[in-house]
């Protein structure tokens, strides 16, 4: 008799939260289809970031999908005219950052339903962070929760009783520091991830935005260094 | 000083639904900002509808998406292996057909909430459709209900205060036939709007798939005449 597997959809962007959110499923016995987006100007270097996590933690399959956000502009992720705050002296607090891009994890959790749905999966993962960075409405455990409701009556595999769908965001209480120790635990190679908002043309990490600040300063107090390469010794 | 307007975004599929559903919107003092998406083997058929109803009706901007719902495959509307079923004897009732797409509208909603904060618009009209097609899970007011209140949760504009967003389903309780009557006095023009799953290589309307079928038998309750050219008489 075949053993009856558990799968699981991973939205992953490359980064460093998502990738220890793979490492994660993995970990808790999932078969994981990864689900990446290519959705802004430096999606070329993100994505190679996504393949090679993917293929250094294993997947049973890596699905890569082309969504044009930059029709909508509003972000500074998505719109070239909207420049990436550099030395953000509002790290932790104040309003809402430019880098917000409207209802995009909507988006992306809308696809990772439909690729779960159509992979049989029942359990989805999310690597959003409230800590670190509680800026963002759509990282939230009450707007998770609306999504997960939201799953339960959106698709044909939930009306037809075939499963429940879950969302999992294992890593939504943890701080940048708890997140890194955890995924070097279970072996993550952090070289392979990219979190910069802001890369040189070589693809290094400018080490000033937002994203690069959070990043080094969680190895800092994890007491590692940063494999990634910065443009600069910071 | 300048009048204040009230801005909504309405999914516009190219269908008869969703043309009378623009037509609703602007008859209550919207202005309308169209959203199309071209996602299956048919789009050209369909976004070159929905263009001229957006035309004849009058919209702020009509913006159209590529999506690639092919990518996940598993619905007879994105996979050409699936064949769309053909004077299906379950018209009313039955399973959920395979023309469903999985998570189709949760897809398309997320994009017109990403399209709605831009815009600054807080309302969003989609012309779903309960009474004479129960078998789409995504077309159910508990479905629309769970998209509002996660809306509310998944914005900036929401998590703000700048306003609150609400989904709209003004035909969801009317049958064909009503949908008809309305939009023909609002003066719509259903010979721009395509409804076929399965138009022959000219763009003509098969007649014997669900959505043909339905449209037809509404228009005969209804007592008008179709004026869409099909392939065949009916």
């Amino acid at each position: 008799m075949m053993e009856k597997t558990k799968k699981a959809v991973i939205l992953l962007s490359g980064g460093l939260d998502s990738a220890t959110t793979l490492a994660i499923a993995t970990d808790a016995g999932f078969d994981c289809y990864a689900l990446s987006f290519g959705y802004h100007q430096r999606h070329c270097i993100e994505l190679k970031s996504a393949e090679a996590v993917a293929k250094s933690i294993g997947v049973c399959e890596h699905k890569i999908i082309e969504i044009d956000l930059a029709a909508f502009g509003g972000s500074a992720l998505t719109d070239e005219k909207i420049a990436v705050p550099l030395d953000n002296p509002s790290l932790d607090s104040g309003p809402i950052p430019i880098t917000y891009v409207p209802a995009r994890n909507t988006i992306f959790l809308s696809y990772g339903l439909a690729f779960a749905e159509v992979t049989g999966s029942y359990d989805i993962f999310i690597g959003v962070n409230a800590t670190d960075y509680s800026g963002y409405p759509d990282c939230r455990a009450e707007y998770i929760a609306a999504f997960e409701t939201l799953a339960n009556l959106a698709t044909a595999a939930a009306v037809e009783n075939r499963g429940k769908f879950a969302i999992h965001t294992p890593i939504i209480a943890l701080s940048k520091a708890e997140i890194i120790k955890k995924g070097v635990s279970l072996g993550v190679d952090y070289s392979l991830t990219h979190s910069c908002y802001n890369p040189d043309s070589a693809g290094l990490a400018c080490g000033h935005c937002d994203s690069c600040r959070l990043r080094l300063r969680g190895f800092a107090q994890a007491g590692l260094k940063d494999p990634v390469k910065y443009a600069e010794n910071l």
